[in-house]
């Protein structure tokens, strides 16, 4: 049998640090638990842009599709800040995410019980939090046609449509649906159809799936500004919340940064299965490329890692290993070891990308 | 002279309770300040759906746009949840925000300080915040062509269309501009730059207005969803906000709920100066009709109250008797008076609606 291959993309800014740490985590499941990885890399975002030209290339592209899964780390930077939109470090990761059709965007926001105190909002609020966004990921207003910027009499204009089939809702649904029977068996959904068409049609279908196909799962709808203060105020009345691709980035950024945790989510990009049976995958960090760090050995390694941990049970179902390694990090972080993004307590000093990477192999 | 002229539109749910509230406070300016205005009154929302078969008839349109202010309560309620989406109570606020040409949306986000605890945050990270989101209201996805719900091959595709001119940018740019002058001379520009055409614009045409017009004022551009995180994780960085129709839904709803004082916010939304010089104008609380509270005297008229605050200051001039309004709602606080939506101290019972409003006519 042949190895599972993997797609590395460090990316930009501390990406690579980061990934550097992920390696030393796959490094000892081949070690230690016979599993083996075929591990090519890559370019993605502006590196791609300053060796290439593009920030993807048509052959990484290519090399993503063929893969078992994709393991990401973080594109952008200031340095690329006037480039050309089509070439911008964003494009590369949005290609990817739209040629390899990966609909359904899993953001859990977790908050780690050693972490608490590291959230804006108090403590009894957050502790104990687990919610798990789903986002639609390959349509909406990222990828509707007409967009650009026109001249109509003598002033410009600035156009996008926001566009969602029947079908692009139905699949996202029941990927939801089905995370919600493995957990707590509900899923709040997010738009606007007070104000919004297509979210009045995200509504109805939505309600479709569930009546048609999981009526056991309890379903509800909320305004996604009702939604976003609703976050604010007392996320742990959600399990899954589905939504569309522009209202799933603020409101899975806003979660993310109320459990104090953002340094340590994963998130899980997944398509249609593969012949193999595997879905088309890419696993990112939630966090970005974070530039004014890049490159001082500070950046915390830990959601990139966490990542991959999402690799093992979505993509290679090793489901036990993903816990493995997910307890091995609640350990690590349990001990007090901390990187510089999780200071505060008194008398704790901050360890490097590298030795939480260390760490996190020893707690394994 | 005549008076100035005031339309009342309770409107759905609570609106009509806090707006008998607002009443007393217009008369008390008139028995004791010599401020009188021609008050008239019509309806909106639900009510104007159940009396006329419209959400807003022509006659109330036609009024809105003679009078020097309008006075909203609220829209809306279950009730109405399955009419068709040209009747929807949400109709009536959408076509007095477009047909007055309402742009510039004011929320203030501000913490009082008597109420600090109610918010999810932490003390530190709310107490003594203050800052204002100027959301653009009358374009963007909310309005813009095409839009519906249509047949193609054999399915439903719903389709919106977010689309904004330059003008439109520049002047809802200048209300930011402005206010920042009156307050701390910083404005945080929000869209999403990265993935819209419409938001490289956005940002473009917000430098532009700056630079030839307000170089004094200190100018940053955010993503949307860093700009969702940051309300989240530290809101005393930001002054003034200025975004789009549709991320300012989203941004000023979290904002406000940030502050722990939803019961307690309002809003203004102004449009081109009228031949008198005063701006079109209407003003309304950020909390909506809470049906499942209404007619039982519960809900608190804080926020319409000083609704009618932002009234005196933006469109009668009054800017000292806005303040004594203002305080005089501070004073009722510091006493601990509550209506039932800020319980939670001990001991405290909670006052009516209506004692509420006699509380603060007390304190004037
Ligand atoms: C980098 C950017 C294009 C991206 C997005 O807007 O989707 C990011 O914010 C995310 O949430 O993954
Ligand atoms: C009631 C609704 C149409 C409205 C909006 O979406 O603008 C409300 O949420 C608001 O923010 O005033």
């Amino acid at each position: 049998m042949t190895n599972p291959s993997l797609l590395i993309l460090p990316g930009d800014g501390i990406g690579p640090e980061v990934m550097a740490e992920v390696r030393k985590i796959i490094g000892w499941y081949g070690d230690k638990r016979g599993l083996n990885f075929d591990v090519s890399e890559g370019l993605v975002g502006g590196c791609s842009y300053d060796a290439h030209g593009t920030p993807l290339t048509d052959e990484t592209m290519e090399k993503a599709q063929e893969v078992d899964a994709v393991l990401l780390g973080a594109v952008g930077g200031p340095k690329y800040d006037d480039l050309d939109f089509s070439v911008k470090p964003e494009r590369g990761l949005l290609r990817l995410r739209k040629e390899m059709d990966l609909y359904a965007n899993l953001r859990p926001a977790q908050c780690f019980d050693a972490l608490a105190d590291f959230s804006s909002l108090k403590k009894d609020v957050v502790a104990g939090l687990d919610i798990m966004i789903v986002r639609e990921l390959t349509s909406g207003i990222y990828f509707g046609e007409p967009r650009g910027i026109f001249e109509e009499g003598n002033e410009r204009v600035g156009i996008n449509t926001q566009r969602y089939t029947e079908s692009e809702i139905e699949r996202v649904a029941r990927s939801a649906f089905e995370l919600a029977r493995k957990r707590n068996n509900k899923v709040c959904s997010m738009e606007k159809a007070n104000v919004m068409e297509s979210g009045i049609l995200w509504r109805a279908v939505v309600s479709e799936v569930h009546e048609k196909e999981y009526p056991d799962v309890e379903l509800s709808h909320m305004y996604a500004d009702a939604g976003a203060m609703q976050l604010c105020r007392w996320p742990k009345q959600f399990d899954v919340i589905v939504t569309d691709n522009l209202f799933g980035d603020l409101l899975s950024d806003a979660a993310a940064m109320l459990t104090g945790s953002l340094g340590m989510l994963p998130s899980a990009s997944l398509g249609a299965p593969m012949a193999n049976g595997r879905p088309k995958a890419l696993y990112e960090p939630v966090h970005g490329s974070a530039p004014d760090i890049a490159g001082q050995g500070k950046a915390n390694p830990i959601a990139c890692i966490l990542s991959f941990a999402m690799a093992l049970r979505y993509s290679f179902d090793e489901g036990t290993e993903a816990d493995r390694l997910e307890a091995a990090v609640e350990k690590v972080l349990a001990d007090g070891v901390r990187t510089a993004d999780l200071l505060g307590e008194e008398g704790v000093n901050p360890v490097s990308t590298s030795e939480m990477g260390d760490a996190i192999v020893a707690a394994l």
